[in-house]
């Protein structure tokens, strides 16, 4: 065993019973927890021993560098990402930040990504072939996330979209919403999530001509349905197709 | 707290390290397990004195039939989806059959489906927006599928794609990516995963184009990248984007 090692470890939604063991044996066999502050504190009390070390939000790409460094003085490190630390995590950057440097072995440990624990919250809305987009421009040119919206609008795709809104970016929803309708009906069946596995969970659903106007921010993720999405006793549910079947 | 329960487990993709504390909870809490006869297998050993309830594949929906009348006589009973059971699982199918059955509460606890768990042992390739898509064609028409396939390709998402063959279904994997080649540059960085978190996980990278000579079997999941994916000291990986802010 290599024991200049880092994990990248998908905590899932919250609360550590949320975690696979596999990420807990992680944290466990790690010498110090690194992340973004919230993340860090979401484990911490189960690991009281440990060291940590953690940098603001914007800050990724240094705890990345700090985590590959730790790692060549021979620590063992638990990088922590919410959800799932290769879906807009930090397994790409730090995989990318780490190129050519052989001493050091790293191990994705993955974890349950809002698209799932919030799809699990609302019923069933993922249930058949679907797209994960971000509305987050920061790191992505608007016109590419407008191109994929249409394509998946085009395709009859479910959607979970991620990133829906914050206080800086209040009209990024509205716009996709415009968007989606250009081939979605306006009473496409969609829900929201927010606060997923955490205190304070709340959720509904409301057709996609009402999501025009929900007012999401970053603790939210949004869902939106095909074109056979229904709801049924208050849930969203994709079928899958048994029912052409039978 | 209603004593007739059904809870819908995602297992993760095998072993019991995979599964999360809320899924072990809800097995833990259960008076039957309930499932495909290979998942039922996987959990067994750990509660031994369960009663367990299984039917061979292509009696879904029997099996989700019997759950409910089991859950309605006043048992708790967890059915067992490999993945994530709100991912081409059962979730969908049950809330469909339980529609009206107002004396049973149903609760899905989500897992880690194969894309992630695939994606984890390849690298990243799925942390920029991606649509996930299955070939099986028992269920769905092919000519959505290609649409879908289609529109994925012309969204330049990177793809995960689940069922892409059996013994019967030789072709569909070939004939997918001759779709995607109509949009996507034969060089795309390409892999697949097998058995991924089982005894004998195999893995490989290829380009797209060597990917149409790929023989999948049902134990495989095909991940396909964006324009930007790129192999890194062996993984696939798909850049977020800070690159171009930095």
């Amino acid at each position: 065993m290599n024991e200049k090692r880092i994990y990248l470890v998908g905590l899932g939604p919250g609360e550590v019973s949320q975690m696979t063991g596999q990420a807990l044996a992680a944290l466990e066999d790690a010498d110090v927890l690194c992340g973004y502050p919230v993340y860090v504190d979401l484990v911490k009390d189960r690991f009281p021993d440990k060291q940590t070390y953690t940098t603001p939000m914007r800050q990724e790409l240094e705890r990345c560098r700090w985590a590959i460094e730790t790692a060549r003085s021979g620590k063992t490190v638990a990088f922590l990402c919410s959800g799932d630390a290769g879906v807009y995590g930090m397994a790409g950057p730090l995989l990318q930040l780490a190129e050519g440097v052989e001493a050091v072995e790293i191990e994705v440990v993955p974890g349950v990504t809002a698209a799932l624990s919030g799809a699990a919250v609302l019923g069933a809305p993922l249930m058949h072939d679907f797209c994960v987009i971000s509305l987050s421009d920061l790191l992505t040119p608007w016109e590419t996330i407008e191109k994929r919206l249409r394509c998946a609008a085009q395709g009859d795709f479910s959607l979970a979209l991620y990133n829906p809104g914050s206080k800086k970016r209040t009209e990024h929803l509205r716009r996709a919403c415009d968007i989606l309708l250009e081939d979605k009906d306006p009473a496409t069946l969609c829900g929201w999530v927010r606060n997923i596995g955490r205190e304070g969970t709340d959720h509904a659903l409301l057709t996609l001509e009402q999501l025009r106007d929900f007012r999401a921010d970053m603790f939210t993720t949004v869902f939106i349905g095909n074109r056979t999405t229904k709801a049924i006793d208050g849930r969203m549910v994709t079928p899958r197709g048994y029912e052409n079947k039978t």
